[in-house]
């Protein structure tokens, strides 16, 4: 679907990001893909927009949020969802001050404990009860293990395994829309995570590159996953400079794409 | 001076950024400087990057580092110095990992007590005695108070007041080479300072905005620290949304210009 008629539906998700820890291109690297002139090889660090109901969710916060909010001209944010505490993820915590400005009470934050236990140290000042000054985050923490609601939207956890980090992905549901799945950073999907998949329409996750890596799913192993849990459509993020998105793409089937950054999914059904 | 002829020179200063910790445009916000077209009012968060007789050192390493170092083609650095620990002076540590992939040895970092104790908590992985990992970055701490040296460069911590957190400016000199201080964040420059101050020929400071700020020198208040000084020229950084850049210039001195993103200075006599 093109971004102009996904935008004219009523819910729909845009990748602001789609690259691993480095971004794509890489500072100082003259590889092929660092140096193509496609603009879906250019990845910003992984992170999700979803508009859905009226509602607007970043899922991360990640180093790149300022430069993707003024990309996107995202105004206002109803809540963060963190997958996990690494850097590439997290790092744009301080960026959320625009989004607190604007609003009159705390900004909802979602993590599992191991992330808001990462948040809270590394931005402790935000968590502070000397934290008044308007001009800073004011976050409104929720660790969340199980199923929760924001507004109509059910959104339940989905643990996963990612080197030592205690990491989710997340399952958005709601009347009317397409169930979609987002897993950016994952090495193994237990079969409790398998189980919930398989209700979803839409599943995106992480394919770093197509060698193996000890702490995320290389392409084989997701295109295993993704035969398991038999999603309408599927899509590849949280990529490396070592997967040029042409190549890939064209061997992959045609429910299989490579997300890049800006790409507009409609999840109305 | 243009960019071309500074480039052509041996030792140059070049602006990685020269906002403030929103940068400019803010996002989500629609007043003329923040929807300007001259691109002096775009304003990533505030570096300095010198190349100086062969060295190539960054001042601050804040959120937008892997923009700079892609804009500026920055391959290599040899060292990084800290004025103070806040985020946008910061948080682009983990991007320090592409420059320590190309290096033999860990990467030096230089900073006041305090700010490296805030690295030190914030980025605690990176200083433990388990940060193995190749991919991962490398410091190589270095707490200064007094005048040190690296290859050449006689470097002079700067303490300033700004707010309540400990923060440096740092003077620069070389053999054959314009004396330059870099002081991106203060609100008072104690006596101590002003005196060391007396050996610059460049002096680069803050002005955040023409409004006076708890934190931050105005733009008054600076002229009145330029005055006191008297460099042969005098750049101001760490603008906020409120300055356009050509209003405001156009009422400076000659000897005072407002800083912008990628201006280069010459530091050669």
């Amino acid at each position: 679907m093109t971004r102009s008629a996904a935008l004219n539906s009523n819910c729909h998700a845009i990748f602001l990001g789609t690259g691993t820890s480095t971004g794509v291109p890489v500072i100082g690297c003259d590889c092929p893909v660092c140096t193509s002139n496609d603009q879906r090889n250019q990845r910003l660090r992984s992170s999700l927009w979803l508009k859905i109901h009226g509602l607007s969710l970043l899922v991360d916060a990640g180093p790149d949020l300022r430069h993707q909010a003024l990309r996107e001209n995202i105004r206002s944010v109803d809540a963060v969802l963190y997958t996990h505490g690494h850097l590439d993820h997290v790092a744009g915590f301080d960026e959320l001050r625009a989004f607190c400005w604007r609003r009159d009470r705390p900004l909802p934050i979602y993590a599992n404990p191991g992330c808001m236990n990462t948040l809270q140290s590394m931005f402790a000042w935000a968590f502070s009860p000397n934290n008044t000054h308007g001009g800073y985050v004011k976050p409104d923490p929720h660790i969340v293990r199980d199923t929760f609601f924001i507004g109509p939207l059910r959104i339940t956890p989905l643990p996963v395994f990612h080197g030592t980090v205690e990491t989710n992905g997340y399952l958005f549901e709601a009347e009317s829309q397409k169930k979609i799945a987002y897993i950016p950073d994952a090495k193994v999907i237990p079969n409790d995570t398998i189980a919930l998949l398989q209700k979803c329409d839409i599943l995106i996750i992480d394919a770093l590159r197509e060698q193996p890596h000890p702490t995320h799913l290389c392409v084989e192993e997701t295109l295993s996953i993704i035969e398991q849990v038999q999603p309408q459509q599927a899509y590849l993020t949280h990529i490396s400079h070592e997967t040029n998105h042409q190549d890939l793409e064209s061997r992959l089937p045609s429910n299989i794409k490579i997300a890049y950054d800006q790409l507009t999914i409609s999840l109305d059904l």
